[in-house]
């Protein structure tokens, strides 16, 4: 495992994205975003996933130059087109836009068809909460998840983030539908352990906690079985309905193909009916109670969702990003 | 079990409302909507839910005369005060603003404290549906859900609706972030049934099939162990937030004193940007490949949230409601 200061991975990461077309703003843009995933402890999506978003743009399903841009707006919604552009950058562009909008309205939501995958959902949740916003976002996938009673993969794993600003320490849920997502079953299986409960079901169609008989069987098991089964159904409608975009059964079931999503950005104002301290203080007290409340295992402790990021975050940028020398290697090769 | 027609249910709950201190239009209306929620099947928050609803008349909580009100706004964003009004007359008003302001700004939202339980979530998705609109909506409960973590109950669990307008049936996502509502696991225990999968701990701390060692333990599962919980935790910090008003751990652990809850209502227009006929061919779409994914079991098949419902109302109103002898009399016991 190399360690490598944040500021080296970014202008390494930019320097490959100029050569694949990027402009240099957007190159940087880009190359922060997969840093910064890496740096706030979500490898599955930062350093890790470069290559294969490398991959996307070599065969064309994302177009380098593609910028999200606004086609139609009502009131506080507004309609983008993703033009087929990186992901993050899209997804970035769109939250953005939606802080502005919640300002104003109280209530914000931009809608984005014909997108593409935006790496690590968290970031765009962490962008409204650092703008003092609470953030709801989600996007639809390629078909990657059996739907409760089926057998095939028909649905996503929609990935859903809600964002509440706080100044110590924002509140952050980033949760996929699937119990556990690819990337997770991936890492687990690299480590060769077992997964913490049931992930899915093997060729034979048990349950199982075994990541590469899931990985195998592309039967993952969806949170609360028929529960996030259904809210990954209606995330996937509400997204393509209002983008008028498309559904997770027109994208391409393949992580290199996956192009075109329908992605949400919802935004909330916190500060419209009292002073900011006034929301905080109620997220502080609920914090609390998290905390004072009685743990299962002796000397464990009751966390709130992203509560260990900004501790994972302090520790790599001060030690450096940690890298697989494998994967360093694949980045360092594509450099002319 | 009697079958009883649905206004000969209606007219009885409306005659002991209106002993109670309810207007008479007001009766009639929280009536109907006890009366609707058993004939759509969900019987534990319909008619069998009516005399602790009663109780919570009796004892204060509930005031028949509170009705919610606006209390400020900004853009497309309203804060009502429930006034501890009848929850379910609340709710119903509250998306009924939500939808007017989805219909003005594209997208709406009324957040709600001071409220009390509404009974039955997925009404408030129903009526946004039927009006043409997606509806987005969640309450915060007592603390009635360990946290990931956690052994005693400190958070909600918190229902959340997202329902989808379709002239072939809605789309309505309700479920509790519990994997089994209280009202399941008391239903299961009723009929003396196991849980048709894992729904909580019992006192040693093992997981379990037993409705009866779960209600004993308080130890319900979170839908996706930690994920579940954390989605929790977010959704009462909104509602909370926005609305100003009661977070889980502030409300009395007491269904006959759980009061003062607070709640989102949030409606997204899919007829802004096009006819509504297209963004519904983009439902019917999701739903029909839904219904030709291949089923797990043979002769099964994979059904959208809420499919049911429709021919299970279809079947009660022509049949009459499913009311428990019991459960009717101790109604009939009420009427002076």
């Amino acid at each position: 495992m190399n360690r490598i200061p944040f500021a080296d991975v970014q202008q390494t990461l930019a320097a490959v994205l100029r050569q694949l077309g990027f402009a240099p703003d957007r190159a940087q843009t880009c190359a922060r975003l997969f840093a910064e995933t890496t740096c706030d402890g979500v490898y599955t999506h930062g350093i890790n996933r470069f290559s294969r978003f490398v991959g996307t743009i070599g065969n064309g399903c994302v177009d380098p130059g593609g910028e999200a841009e606004a086609t139609a707006r009502l009131g506080a919604l507004e309609r983008w087109d993703g033009h087929r552009g990186p992901g993050n950058l899209n997804a970035l562009a769109a939250m953005e836009r939606a802080i502005a909008l919640g300002r104003e309205y109280g209530v914000g939501c931009v809608t984005m068809g014909n997108t593409n995958h935006w790496m690590r959902a968290g970031t765009y949740g962490w962008q409204a909460a650092e703008a003092g916003m609470i953030g709801i976002c989600w996007t639809n996938t390629m078909p990657n998840l059996p739907p409760w009673g089926g057998a095939e993969r028909a649905v996503g794993n929609n990935p859903l983030v809600i964002a509440v600003p706080r100044s110590r320490g924002p509140v952050v849920l980033d949760m996929a539908m699937s119990q556990f997502s690819y990337g997770t079953l991936e890492s687990y299986k690299k480590r060769g352990e077992l997964l913490p409960v049931d992930g899915g079901f093997d060729a034979e169609g048990n349950l199982t906690r075994d990541p590469a008989a899931i990985e195998k069987s592309w039967r993952p098991l969806p949170i609360g079985y028929w529960k996030g089964s259904g809210l990954a159904v209606v995330l996937d409608m509400v997204a393509a309905m209002m983008a008028l975009g498309r559904a997770t059964h027109e994208i391409a079931p393949d992580p290199l193909r996956e192009a075109g999503v329908s992605q949400m950005f919802l935004t909330l104002n916190p500060a419209v009916f009292g002073p900011p301290s006034r929301a905080e203080a109620i997220a502080d007290a609920v914090v609390a109670s998290l905390h004072n409340s009685r743990p299962a295992a002796q000397g464990g402790k009751v966390r709130y969702p992203g509560e260990q990021t900004l501790r994972i975050r302090e520790e790599n940028l001060r030690l450096g990003l940690p890298v697989e020398h494998a994967v360093w290697a694949e980045i360092l090769a594509y450099q002319q």
